[in-house]
């Protein structure tokens, strides 16, 4: 899982900006509805606005979603759809016609639950390239080649994810690269229940278990869309937010001269470390707060993901006929 | 999965008594050490002990390991051949002879990962009550009958733990019952490195979810052994200590008159929940903080576990025997 | 598995009477079409039907259903509302009100994946009864309490399912009991496209790993109905039916006096079982015949048997209202 | 799964040439024992051999297994350790030195468990190039560096397997490369008891859901070396190999010249394939015959093969600390 910092553009747009802009400052936000999914598309239009957002230029999409159930397939269908038309918008912008190839990629470790969800949508993908390359009558015409890998991550491989995929891009030669990946989020309200759509790659993580090379048009030479999901919040950061939570509390109490504010600010900076360390130890880094039924949650997350590609990739089909495509 | 207050005796112990206690004020406490694991053995040994350390009168081993990965059989096989030793004094009392049937129940939800303990020991273990009743020639004479299920939980079975052991206890007639299930703890020191084998029985928990009805002797008619491994702490815990740890940092630096004193104070009481709120909304109460790779280490821990009960179980085999009648 | 013989009514009707018969002879047959499914119903109505079909007294439905892939949403939706409309009937004549406890019973060994289908459908039910008995505000009047239990088989257990439903109907004393399991069937294009309903409970099949105990209202006390779908094809089966195949040809070609056809007659007798021993061994009576995806497949079969039961036992709600409260 | 013509090179010794030679007709051939286990090294040593045996020159070891279950981790160690040996044998005519780096590739489809005994390997190997080349001062000088990859099959991926490896091999430029793969056996008796080694890289099968591209030394430029497991029978060549044991059975029976020997004959050719139809309808071609519990054969199988190849790429190390580095 990526980091938190670089993850969510709406929270670094709640953080730098209003909530809705005009564009005047390098950035467009416009916010909209649509049953009970709240959608946020932040524009960065240029240099100004990367500074002041701190994102790259490029387009984020953010869909707020509702929870829903595994077997509550209406629901499923109808976030899908939602999901689909924000995503084909961005889609739209690579300039792809029908014949051009999509490689979907799902980053992510299979073997940890809340960093599945890539692995997983990649198992309920619509894969075709082989049926047009070697079975092309088999299937109508206007259907669009789509082919899909789970390279797996770094301690399971030994390989670089971004080593894997330029490779099969060197030899697939595809026109777009949709990844997915689940993301860490800096607060339990984002968990699972927020959808992020960009077009400027993925930003490397690091240390050894993440990646270290940037997915994007510069380092693959193919247009790279991410589609990012907050699973977990690390329980570094929970416990640090919890500290901060108290402290600001206890600010608010004391004049900022007492010598006892001081003390506070102390422990916001020298100490807050050690006192994280207290509470994770032995695990301190290694540790996920996820809600208990992670399993179910991804499952029904990856069927959402899954069936939006789906839709975005293939506009010619119904979802009903992409299904019996599904394996 | 039990809650954290009654679960673990060495904490009790920790909190009531002594390292080591010859026995006069009710409670017995031995500690000693074989290989990396530390064995304490707390025996309550009449009304006096039950209340000086709140747990009943009986006796209560926890195994401190060390960690050890999947695939690392000796440790593996060490660590279960200790806990088998530990778990035979316990049956040892029971005064059962090679003939008298066990039934081991796997509690715990297979659904969620870290709840999935008991059932997964289920599986890996030596049941032999069908051969010894249907094919005896094919079976050793020393074998014990054994006979497991894994009942379920309320919200999978719609049906409380107990009604089930109960109906099938009256139908089975064991002599012994071995319970397994995944405990919260209230540090992360303890998590999946802490095996409880205790001879009261396993105390209900509370709420939707979890056991109401308890499993001893007073109920099921049969002496109960429980066997528990914490293999979580849930955040609501982990959040509450985190903010006791800034609190009573703080108390340290300030005289007991001053005004910020009783602000602390303040804090410690009314606002803690409100705070705690504040960082798990809108998943409070159901959020687990585990180690990333708790699939592998519940493999692991199911390993050691099932191992050595079927070592306690069958005195008569060797492991190399027992594994091959393992399906 | 149950073993195939005595299985399928729907064969036994094919091998003793006609496609429709009106009762006179104590068998009475309808058949209809529904979309791409066609139901066949079998009522034994006396002794003299009994006789002439070799099945006990009862009502046999059997649903020949079309493939469907698992995220074809449609379909699997739409067979299981026919497929809940059949078992309607049957339960009708348990003559239940919407108070009365329905207990569903899931057999076969999920370590085994064409066994699998019964443990499946437990996870996908709509389980009701702890919700009614412990928070009965929070569920709608005309919810009928459902549980539901996966016993395992014999070989994990060491209990027969039988001694194990047993003890449960004691405690839960349920007013229905519904049992699903995966059968053996005669032939490949049986395998997975057949759903077959009947209210004589289930007979036991034999040997270690089969059902030795009856499951019915002569057993358990109550009204049994029972779900088979039939999942795979003994290997010795058809090896036997391969080797008839050709003797059959054979026959067909040789005069019955000649002293070949008396060969053939020999190997059809005596030396079959040689045959096959040789064409199995080392695995004689161990293999099964399953298509490759037989993963795929009974996720979809579970999820339309489980679907059909919630909404057979559920009439006062809609589909997407029961698909909230399944797990 | 490969298709079963090409796979065995033990069978096809067995049909070519006598059970040891010297090599004077390009072949030669060692058998030996150890343990439970028997061992066949066929080498083709030059074109005479290659036409008698119909198989590339090369070396081409079966090691015939006794059946061990999952648990019986002593057993397993055995094998592992006597398939070690004959793997580093083959590894050793590649000429690597200890700093080489490995790449071992998982063929088959996770999602059909008789054909997911390469991918469950990789997920027991000790991989260890990232550890060399991002934090080298963490493991031993010894240690080789080790990668490792399931790529999936054309119906997951929409890709050429062989594409796939192409590209990583360009990227990551191992040393050598390791495949493993599920076959499929012409007989019962082979099923999950016989590994082959070759050192001949892997023949392309056919039709979607197969390899169309050979993996070896001419189309990746390195070393590649095949283990093969038989898993499954394809139930058509059960069902033609039952035919042709009646019909074989009849032929000693009746005098060569006799009109029904000639039926016999004509049935042997044109009307095999019918009669194979009538048997498997409507499955033909897409069924497979395999022990009932094949997820534990391929549990224990693939422990065996990743062991073996864990010990065989780190002669530095002994298994007890091999495993302390699987994850």
């Amino acid at each position: 899982m990526n980091s938190v910092r670089t993850d969510l553009a709406v929270e670094a747009r709640e953080m730098y900006c209003e909530k809705t802009e005009n564009g005047d400052n390098g950035v467009r936000v416009d916010t909209k509805r649509i049953e009970d999914i709240e959608i946020t598309t932040v524009d960065v239009l240029n240099d100004k606005g990367e500074e002041r957002i701190r994102k790259q230029k490029g387009t984020y999409i953010t869909l707020d979603i509702p929870k829903v159930t595994l077997y509550d397939s209406e629901d499923i269908e109808e976030i899908s759809k939602v999901f689909a038309d924000e995503l084909s918008k961005i889609i739209s912008k690579a300039k792809l016609d029908s014949s051009m190839t999509v490689l979907v990629v799902g980053l992510g470790n299979w073997n940890i639950t809340p960093d599945s969800l890539g692995p997983k949508v990649i198992g309920k993908l619509m894969v075709t390239r082989h049926l047009k390359k070697y079975i092309p009558d088999s299937i109508d015409e206007g259907i669009r080649p789509v082919c899909a890998v789970a390279p797996g991550v770094l301690g399971i491989t030994g390989m670089e994810t971004g080593e894997i995929i330029r490779g099969i891009v060197q030899n697939i030669k595809p026109d777009l690269i949709v990844c997915i990946d689940a993301l860490a989020a800096r607060k339990m309200g984002r968990v699972n229940s927020t959808i992020q759509i960009g077009n400027t790659g993925i930003s490397p993580g690091s240390g050894v278990g993440n990646m270290r090379m940037e997915l994007s048009q510069k380092t693959l030479g193919v247009p790279v869309i991410a589609v990012g999901v907050p699973t977990v919040v690390d329980a570094a950061t929970m416990a640090n937010d919890t500290i901060d939570i108290v402290i600001e509390k206890m600010k608010g109490e004391v004049s900022e001269d007492s010598k006892f504010y001081s003390l506070l600010k102390a422990i916001d900076t020298e100490e807050k470390s050690q006192l994280i360390y207290e509470v994770l130890n032995p695990y301190v880094g290694d540790l996920l707060v996820t809600p208990k039924e992670v399993d179910m949650i991804m499952e029904t997350l990856s069927k959402i993901i899954a069936s939006g590609i789906n839709i975005a990739l293939q506009p010619a089909l119904e979802l009903s006929e992409i299904n019996k495509y599904v394996n």
